[in-house]
């Protein structure tokens, strides 16, 4: 068949091939030959260069979780910030130090350009600490020269040498810290290899580099330029040619702007490199940095050691959101929320059978699953060797198709749930297709919700009505200065009364009544949306509601949005009263609280 | 320093590492020392292989979309389904041949299994096309070999050549139909390579391979089990190996659940393969396939012609994210959001010198920027050839830290606005910016928002409060049945005057009393959400409008849910009217149009 492919017509020729940038040439690499078989020394740089890439950068509270989540998994070395630049990093490292929150085989990190006063502040930063790694860097590259330093490769060499004898200066007015070394020829990838040798070479002297006291050196592909192989090649030069090899931690720094960070990071670190540097999820600048999530659970299905404990991924996940503030998406590796979901029918028979066989397997062998080797098709891993299921993303089986929960009622009938009430409401159909085998149709999906959550708002068919509540007419007054009195007709178990209340606004009231019956209820979240185009289109309200010691949501639709909401209250009120008897004891009967305070 | 790293704890001997799984063995490897010249044969796999993965699976409307999406950036081979296995994907195949949907120089591809049922389907949803793929598939590997097909050797090769038979058979009934066959040992990487290329040969024997008339052998990582440099090896292997390559188009699909699928098919490809199926932004099972947009513009930040038009990215997300109802995360390679924004001081000033570098080289040479070699560090290409900008995402700088307008909102002031709204403040923000040298502070962006949305509802200051109408007391009653009566006092330019409308709602209440005012409004969209927790929190609620011609976004914030979505309302409304004389006009005076119709 021919090849019908046109131009893009793009403008493609302003572009050079890295090959005419930078000449790469090692024909006799032996690094393709290598198989990767522990684990390399790992470096978190969330703290530093994750941090410096979010919109919205961690303050002192999402710093400490984030540093407690790192030590929890086992990293013994994680850069913290670079103190000279940024007085909230500064206060951090000394945070950490005053108040002993650094382990004794945990190693802070910090970065610091090649200026005096900049490293002057470095060091008082550290003072006290008990061991550090000072992280001194200057950029290389062939561009950078050019544009940014104007200088020549001595001007270069220079900047990097004079910043090292700065930090051996100001290391020696230091008392009781062990001070390590690293050193980044920063844009490392754009960088001549001869040159980048020398530089380093240079730097590795003045800092005394050698076998009892090594010096890490980092290789940064500070913009990734290339195919990982290129890079690969690279590392096994420097690898081969630096001139003291024994006195140095060769260690990599991978970015992701090609998509191409942890085949890099493993490419490299099979040409002979010790230590990579990354962040969890791959957070950095632009693309990110390569991902240690991925490069942990790589080695870990290989059956390596990842020196890393994993097993909580969703709370690893957690974390690193709400410190981050960016989600992890659905097809991130290991962590995503949908890649340990099959949703092809052939997938989940092959599934199936997988388990099936696992289990004969270890029956025979008079063992459980984790007692054999893991060979179920589809799934690399076992999703429960890191809290995870195969079942982990509710799936609604239909004839014509597939579809989560969530998407089926928002497909279907608009309502856009919050997070956790998908959640919740997923467990509800999770439990009728357990019960039922596994098939539910959109049809069925709508009919479940309104049974679960809008039961009292059906009029046609009061026999299917559970709701105790029921609110009827609602007037309501606001006066300027924002002073609301609301009446609403309250029904309970069928008989009406019309209770009249002050508060800040609806919600507040209806929660005003309902505390007067008894019953305690807090409003945690809310949220409310159109359900379509138009002033006069439907409204739905979500609320998730403590209820005495449960919490759970209720929700409303109602052409009225301030109706929407108080029945989405009601509807949360009706469901806790009839999942505990207790708290329907507590509501004694039809208006038996009422008298008493009306 | 000592590596203090301990054991994960976890279960890592439970896995079998890849070399003791399939045996790939090719020591004289040529692909290391290849270099990608130009761009391969494209298959976009996203109708098919991404579609079957979706939460919320496309139907016909979202297909068409996506097949007219690829079609116009030059993808001219689109698997568009599995006719056989859905009747969704037959009706889409029969809609696109009979509406004639598909371009001379695309050719269609369809999967299906090798039974007879299927494979007679499928040639039945392809009539009357003018070419078409036949993409034969079945698994091969250990693993499924013994767990889901409990077949030997030679019982999996004959399900494939029972199926090429089957096409052949088929295909001789079909008339004025092109067909090319492809055919996928499924599984690939689980399988040994000497049964991969023994069930390929056979395969194209019977499909009569030849050079005229070439088959697609495609080699799936089904599953991305190993290392990429490994998935190279048995590509170069299968290259070098296979009876008769001449009349083979090679073609890999690799998918990504190491986090290496991009660097696996730029591998494979310099080991010898012709052509890639992957999916926009890398949607698929799992972890999902090889992302082509990375692919695409890898080679073209090397110069090469990717003959796929990426010019313009942000409508090609756009579509992709309607069309598979998952979003593109803010650090994907050249689509995500992030991923041309600088946040460090020290990049954007060597971007900045990047740029005046490159204008001093354009001006020597008597030309613009894309006239000479692009050259700017951090910004691997120019934003702007792919329609996006260096400025994408606006930054609010201050001396503590950085952060968006939406974040600095939410984390200071918990507004959560919806995400056009978002769009709609940040421009205001950057005119700001912009006229004031580009620092914003997290307090001057709070008055900037109350300066914009919030003006009525300012009490203390009755100066510097711009919006002509204002709401005053508000009072309503909803019957029973739904029906709504409001009364409510505006005050128009200062004068009030009380107003009592019936409609569905508070917001359609408060609509039609504009309209009574000659104000002619719809409610595109809304949203509210509570600040903090508690029923007596405050709300705050956003109301998209179009008022006459314009579209824009207003804000209300109130302790009372129905008060804030009326303030959001009439914020809009004052925006509008501030913005345009002629509207304003319409509004002739404090309470013209009132007497007339109260």
């Amino acid at each position: 068949m021919r090849n019908f492919q046109k131009s893009s017509g793009m403008k493609f020729q302003k572009y050079t091939p890295f090959q005419d940038q930078i000449e790469v040439h090692l024909p006799d690499r032996t690094w393709p030959d290598q198989i990767i078989t522990q684990a390399p020394r790992w470096c978190a740089v969330d703290l530093r260069d994750g941090n410096q890439a979010l919109i919205d950068p961690m303050g002192p509270d999402r710093k400490m979780r984030m540093f407690e989540l790192l030590v929890s998994m086992g990293y013994k070395e994680i850069e913290v910030g670079f103190p000279s630049a940024s007085q909230t990093d500064f206060d951090f490292v000394r945070q950490l130090i005053t108040e002993d929150r650094i382990p004794e085989d945990v190693t802070i990190q910090v970065l610091t350009q090649s200026r005096e006063h900049l490293i002057e502040r470095t060091y008082q930063a550290l003072e006290g600490c008990h061991r550090a790694i000072v992280h001194l860097y200057n950029s290389t590259s062939v561009l950078q020269r050019r544009v940014v330093f104007r200088e020549d490769m001595d001007g270069i060499v220079d900047i990097a040498t004079t910043g090292a004898r700065l930090c051996r200066k100001y290391e020696e007015q230091m008392t009781g810290t062990e001070i390590v070394y690293e050193y980044s020829p920063e844009s490392f990838t754009g960088t001549e290899l001869e040159f980048a040798a020398r530089i380093s070479n240079a730097v590795g002297e003045i800092l005394e580099a050698s076998t009892d006291r090594q010096m890490i050196l980092n290789l940064p592909a500070t913009v990734e330029m290339a195919t990982p192989n290129v890079y690969a090649d690279s590392i096994e030069w420097m690898h081969r040619n630096l001139e003291n090899r024994s006195g140095i931690i060769l260690s990599l720094h991978p970015h992701n702007d090609r998509g191409t960070g942890v085949a890099a990071a493993e490419l490299g670190y099979m040409a002979g490199a010790d230590r990579i540097e990354g962040c969890l999820f791959g957070n950095g600048e632009r693309t990110g940095n390569v991902d240690l999530v991925t490069l942990g659970m790589n080695l870990y299905s290989q059956g390596i050691d990842p020196m890393i404990d994993f097993s909580n991924m969703d709370e690893i996940r957690r974390t690193v959101e709400y410190c981050n503030q960016l989600q992890v998406a659905e097809r991130v590796p290991y962590g995503g929320d949908l890649v340990f979901t099959a949703f092809s029918g052939s997938h989940q028979d092959a599934i199936k059978k997988g388990f099936e066989f696992m289990d004969a397997d270890a029956a025979e062998a008079g063992t459980d699953r984790d007692g054999i080797p893991w060979g179920v098709p589809y799934l690399p891993i076992d999703p429960q060797d890191i809290g995870r299921s195969y079942e982990a993303v509710i799936r609604v089986n239909s004839q014509s198709g597939k579809g989560g929960v969530a998407y089926l009622l928002k497909s279907e009938h608009n309502l856009d749930l919050p997070r956790r009430a998908q959640i919740e409401f997923s467990h509800v159909i999770q439990n009728m297709a357990d019960s039922q085998g596994g098939e539910v149709t959109g049809d069925q999906l709508w009919q479940v919700f309104q049974d679960e959550y809008l039961p009292a708002e059906s009029e046609a068919d009061h026999t299917s009505r559970w709701g105790r509540y029921r609110l009827g007419l609602v007037s309501s007054t606001t006066e300027e200065d924002g002073s609301f009195t609301m009446t609403a007709e309250v029904e309970v178990d069928g008989e009406t009364r019309e209770r009249t209340v002050t508060a800040n606004g609806p919600i507040a009231a209806l929660v005003k009544i309902f505390g007067d019956d008894g019953l305690d209820i807090r409003v945690l979240d809310y949220s409310e949306h159109a359900l379509s185009e138009g002033g006069s289109a439907m409204a739905a309200a979500y609320v998730e509601c403590a209820v005495g010691d449960r919490v759970l949501w209720g929700a409303g639709l109602d052409y009225n949005t301030t109706m929407a909401s108080l029945k989405a209250v009601v509807s949360a009120v009706n469901r806790a009263l009839r999942d505990d008897e207790e708290l329907a004891q507590a509501v004694a009967g039809p208006g038996a609280g009422m008298d008493a305070r009306a």
